[in-house]
């Protein structure tokens, strides 16, 4: 384990695989501060607080546009931070640059932080897009010295 | 890999780590009980077994609350057994005691358990918003952790 | 880390995991192709291209069925690729035969992607819950390897 831990790339891995982790997980907290200040729920237990009114209680079943946008974005990061991290994981194993690993990185970090502000904000696109496809092709260019590093069907 | 395998908190992690997704995929199996017993599909071709009727079949079409819920608690696995298998794997690297990660491991996969419970039988509030932060305070704990050993921007 | 580049196991499983996240992320890129040709977008600053008739973009918003369909089938994958790859990297680290570990690796990735031809072709059951089954059974299989090599409670 030690040359792992002693490992520069690895190192950096951890430090931005972790980072943007967090970054997907405060979208729950984002969602929760949406459906508390919007009143929507999505469950007939989460209504209780405060309300004893059954007909109350039934109006914050509602869904509500702003509480769907931050779960889109939540989902969004789902669908492309995960991939990041598998791959960036095996990238790291490869033994690349430590300069050309920490550019991978960061382009990627930077990139889901721009696509969450253009997506919560509403941002005109093609703001939100670019932000998606710039993380994508940064996945795509570690997948492809993954497959030329370990091809083995 | 000897080392990996010699090693005490990445057999631990290993061990919690498959309990946990094993325990996220029974939601698969779980939707699936509830969509037979609710009668509820999402796709036209899922509704052919045993109806030959399109009338029959179109009725199947609809959203069902209770498969809904599960599908719910499902997404909540995704949105929180994820971000801690990835940390966790990290945080196992770092070196910690024995028995410091152990207790990371039993209190988060025991924390899911509870969420599961708590979510498909909707009990009462805070049962399942507590369950649920009190894993996320896990992997907050392993997240700094990776964060101060490897921490290189 | 040499000697995790130089396991034939674990090459084979960066090849396989890579080949299936890439599979994964094309769904992002399926649904984009529907949404455009089908004319249905979840935001409004996606309706903006190429249109400034407010009542022309309120349009765009409409659910579309073949977007939906796209949809499940990526959120399948999520719900189904993710644990492969969690528990498949663990299976790849308890020395498994290279043939055996292939075995599950190919299965696995072949069954995903008649999953996605059946899912979005529309292809009458049994077809798609088959293949769902197998690559679940592929996962189970490697599970219990990684428990009955780690278990450590």
């Amino acid at each position: 384990m030690a040359h792992l831990i002693n490992n520069d790339v690895f190192l950096a891995f951890s430090t931005y695989a972790t980072i943007v982790i967090l970054k997907m997980i405060l979208m729950s907290f984002l969602t929760i501060y949406y459906r508390l200040t919007r009143k929507s729920f999505p469950n007939w237990e989460d209504t209780a607080v405060g309300n004893k009114n059954p007909e109350e209680r039934k109006k914050l079943l509602q869904t509500n546009p702003d509480v769907e946008r931050v779960r889109r974005c939540h989902q969004n990061d789902l669908e492309n931070i995960i991939p990041f991290v598998v791959i960036g994981l095996l990238y790291a194993l490869t033994g690349p640059d430590l300069s050309t690993a920490l550019l991978h990185f960061r382009v990627f970090v930077g990139s889901r932080i721009i696509h969450t502000v253009a997506y919560v904000m509403a941002l005109p696109q093609p703001s939100r897009g670019l932000a998606w496809m710039v993380g994508l092709l940064t996945t795509f260019s570690m997948a492809y010295r993954v497959l030329t590093t370990a091809l083995q069907l």
